[in-house]
């Protein structure tokens, strides 16, 4: 059977994999301008026979590879940017370029795509329908690479769409993913408070731009606990705040910026008519100007329910899986969101969890690279499932 | 001389000034129901034989003595209404009214009064200028008696006015006043937010009118401590909140009700001004109405200064007086206040602490009686000071 | 089949369903208070010639039938208590007993609960396993009477537990309910902040326990916003805040009472840790007392997933029966938790809206007592689903 | 008489005057590093030939002139300390110090000190007493000269202490002061909020040191709006609040700088007090640590009652003096505060405005040059009235 002949090859694959992810990851480019990679990647395909496409929605490289038996088209995605992050971590394959760093597994992510790739154009005529190898810029940053690469033609005849994130804080083994809203929509914003400032013995004056700046964080407070249903799920954290030059003069402006995070359309509609409200009735309770820059990041992810329990059975029976498991959503952005909203298919999580656990986006980030195969074996063990289920 | 000889006769008058003063304590009644007060004082005038005019402007008493000596008119005002309090007091000359009580000294100002009016009389030849005696009802109760009584033409003819309010808190012997800002001005003010109703599980389909609440009276504070110039003295108190109907029902109205206390006209405005605009801003912040009802009470008592001196001076040598201080001014209110905005004059406190100290509005008030000696000599003591400072 | 002879039993007896539903809403009797009500069902039980027991923890009583074949003890609950709610509906039917109204349909669960019984005693022979049926008082008050039910045997011997709330709100013909947390938990709480009044031009001289309540209130809102994991689910909801006797009197005390609602009970320990931090900071910051009362009320009501399911999924196949729906959980509190946490089970809704619809404990609150049937045949097919489902 | 004489002498002098203050104008020296200017005055009095010792507490000058005749030792105070500021102006003595100007004025006061000098030499034998010339470094930064000046024996055998700003907010010709407290006392302080930061999306697991610093901002209103007497004056200015790393992140730590003002010291004791408080409370409330580093700065200079009407009468008959007035106190800190607390004395205020006014420490900050004759002569007008007053 050709899906255990993939397992088999993947596994013959592991060498070459673990180098080409340790080359990548010594040679990181941060999103949107991640172009010697995109080379690396095209070139790939290049060496391989499998045709491809480059400099799709920006420096997106899509290959498709049409296998021998009759099937649906399946699209699988790797994201392959980095992070403007120093790499502190003592290895070998430690980034070579400075403040540039795949601290969030993305190498990972490639590299295993890329061993899919080889083992399927060995097994070509085996394999039912066809796949389509997503390797996608600029997950990191928005506006992202999965919009631009699906506005040039992506999905176009794909029927699904599957793709897997390396999770570093998870053990080895674990495969996680939740039907429906999996990970959560995420927007920035900018508080702009203009009062007046002056001398700091004569408050009356003036108009405090702090003060109005702590009130309104205090306020945003009730959007949460008393605007939203308490049976959705949403975050208004304000991650910056700076006001006033010196410790005696009162502040002319107070900048406030933050994150909206949540799972459902309906809550982020909700928190900005909210944000509008409160600023407006502050800025009315203290005569000053208060701005809004709102801006609307990654939408939610949401999992196709059938999908992601298709994906949850089929990886229970991957070689190195011990343990799969509906989780709870995360609070992290991510932009496959936008593949889910075209096209049925899952995101799920691959447990890479090393010896000594660093959060993602810490300098020490690191992964247990044996969770490149049950990353690979796993995304063909969704191909399969998803072609048996829709064979008629 | 006239002034030594009607301190003397003062003296002799103490018994029976104390007796009415008992009588009177007795006998209380409200602000504006004071019928039968008003009419022991105007049988008063009329078995003395001074001309008076009663029902001025409500239940006024207005009387008139023209001394055979030139001078200026001078007029000495005694509020006389009592307070919707029970009288817990056990002395023989306890309130026979249940429920109201002569709990603020008002039956003291009234009798040390009567008792300048026998003495006067008795020595109205000699007398220079004309005193008028200001019985004034509803000094407790805004809009009180002292407008009304204005209106009603008792300052027409009046050089200065002057009145002291005996102050159980302070040692007998001891005479308080300040030049200028002697007394607050006193609002109240009534705020009803009118938000939306509902089930204590589901704030999202509510407007929550405590917690909306609940943010006013923390935002009011800042009107105190950043829009009040420092070197003013203003206070806004909410006294009481009331809001919803049962512990697991959202509430839909909240009634806030409290005081503000100033001391400049121009701190009441800002105050006013910036309720308002918070409120409004409240109300855009939640999409809710809020309602202002805001009643103006009487305004500052402000002392004149050149005639606050006079009587800290003139009171130095009255019998009895140990203690002549400029003292802070009070935060309590006053409708004496009404006419210092018309005439030339000044108010003052007449120490009358008794052994044991209740304070104003207490329900076991009392004063030490001699106080009533001490107030009635001072108030000659200011008529004859301005009399000599306006003699050509 | 017995299932089919008992739907259509269950259909003959819809006119004396109506009728006991009818005698029941005509006489109510508040939680803790149902003795009438309990002695008309055990006759009921008495005369069906059903076993049962009485005052089981209190008014609740409890019959057992044994059917003729063998199988699973399953036990179906009803509620029987009425509110203090004045009945103002203008029906034949109308509640005699001023004050008092089934405003949450406990009568038609009970009504249902017996037609069940009796259509039982009609086939005995021919069902398998054991019907218990719980006739439950006091639902509608903490501490309620599950629990006390249950302490006194109720669940012995029983392999699992079925219940279902008539649902005004929802059409007929809906079936709704949940796997896992399906109603809240719902505790009580007051906090009491005991400062110290005074008069309201002096606030230096006290400690304002409105503006303390006020910022304790507001302070409470953090809880939800920044401590609850975002993807639970709780309320804190402030229900009731009073303070303050008069509008110029800073308050000596304020009494702020509300309910915390919760699905998981790590929410609700840690909303009752942070409660009490909160308000031990208060009282440090102003150097006051703040006292908690914290009473916790029923748990939240998690429905059993396996069961839930079969209730799904037997419930679609009832006569009348139009719509079965996964829900979002309910954030009302039912005691109906308890059975949970002791046996496997599930509890659902069934859709009773009438032509007006309003809303449970609303005074004119009715149902469309066509549910009763739908209401008694869902049980049923629960007992059978869950038969069928543990028969070997 | 030789105080006409020291008048029209100051007349003769006004060239060389206006010379010696441009000079210092365009050679600022910064608090602390004064050591040019000090040269500059002390090589002055050794030209004049007036004993003085120099090295005063840091870089302070001390000079005395005995005069001819018996009389009181007076003392007359002009600091000479520039600011780190940008001159900004178009002038022929803009400052030639990059980034160093003299933006208060003290340059003028030390022009016309040195005049007094040069004129009192002139006529030294006519002289009633004695003039002791304080020369003070470093007024304009915390703990200040005049304190070391004054723990080394600056007043000693001194009677009285005089001294005056050039005010270039107020018209030339307008002298202003204030019996008692006149300026504010200053006070600096740094909260730092030490949480638990981390990832936007996940609040429960951190503690967020941005919200609670702006809970701490919004509480520390209530200690001006509730706590301070209303009749008192103070003021806590937040000048900055910095928090947070990036809109995505919650903050780990924020930092809160601000000022305290106060005119009495119960008032700034209560202030640290209830910050102390607060902040212990807002600790416990969110189990963090909340560091307060608080520095006492300038106690407030309070003016001798009866030598600040001293000099309100004297300076009425000064030439160029149109207007005297008893102004509110200003916010604004000073440390001839310490000479206040160990001598009887009084600080007034010579209008300067220039045609154009910019305020005080502005980098066009001018004044009218004129007003050095006025501030020369309003304090040889004290000094004469000093000793007039208080020879026997």
């Amino acid at each position: 059977m050709v899906q255990s002949a993939l397992y088999e090859e993947i596994d013959n694959l592991y060498a070459e994999t673990v180098e080409r992810r340790r080359f990548l990851h010594q040679h990181p480019e941060v999103s949107f301008h991640e172009t010697k990679t995109a080379r690396y990647i095209s070139d790939f395909y290049e060496d391989l026979g499998i045709p491809y496409r480059n400099n799709v929605g920006g420096n997106g490289v899509l290959a498709t590879l049409k296998g021998g038996k009759p099937g649906k088209t399946i699209a699988l995605r790797a994201d392959f940017d980095a992070l403007p992050i120093q790499d502190e971590k003592e290895v070998p394959y430690k980034s070579t370029v400075p403040g540039v760093m795949h601290a969030c597994g993305h190498d990972g992510h490639t590299a295993a795509l890329l061993s899919i790739a080889k083992a399927a154009k060995k097994f070509q005529e085996d394999i039912p329908g066809t796949i389509v190898f997503i390797h996608q810029h600029a997950e990191e940053l928005v506006p992202g690479g999965a919009k631009p690469m699906i506005d040039a033609g992506t999905l176009e005849d794909v029927d699904a769409v599957f793709g897997t994130h390396l999770w570093a804080t998870e053990p080895l083994g674990k495969i996680q993913t939740t039907p429906g809203p999996f990970m959560a929509g995420a927007d920035r914003f900018t508080i702009t408070v203009r009062g007046k400032g002056g001398h700091g013995g004569y408050p009356h004056e003036t108009k405090d731009a702090l003060v109005i700046g702590a009130q309104v964080v205090m306020e945003l407070q009730q959007i949460i606990s008393r605007k939203l249903n308490p049976l959705y799920t949403a975050v208004i954290t304000v991650g910056q705040f700076n006001a006033g030059q010196a410790f005696n003069i009162i502040a002319e402006t107070a900048k406030i910026t933050g994150t909206v995070r949540y799972l459902r359309k309906s809550a982020q509609e909700m928190i900005i008519t909210n944000i509008k409200r409160f600023l407006d009735g502050a800025a009315k309770m203290h005569d000053v100007e208060i701005d809004l820059d709102y801006g609307k990041g990654y939408p939610p992810l949401t999992n196709h329910v059938e999908e992601a329990h298709l994906a949850l059975d089929a990886c229970k029976h991957v070689p190195g899986v011990t343990n799969v498991e509906v989780c709870e959503p995360s609070m992290a952005g991510e932009d496959f969101a936008y593949y889910m909203k075209e096209k049925p298919g899952t995101y799920f999580f691959t447990g890479a969890a090393p010896e000594t656990i660093y959060p993602h986006h810490h300098p020490k980030f690191d992964i247990d690279e044996r969770a490149l195969l049950i990353a690979a074996k796993s995304l063909i063990a969704c191909f399969f499932a998803y072609q048996e289920k829709h064979e008629n």
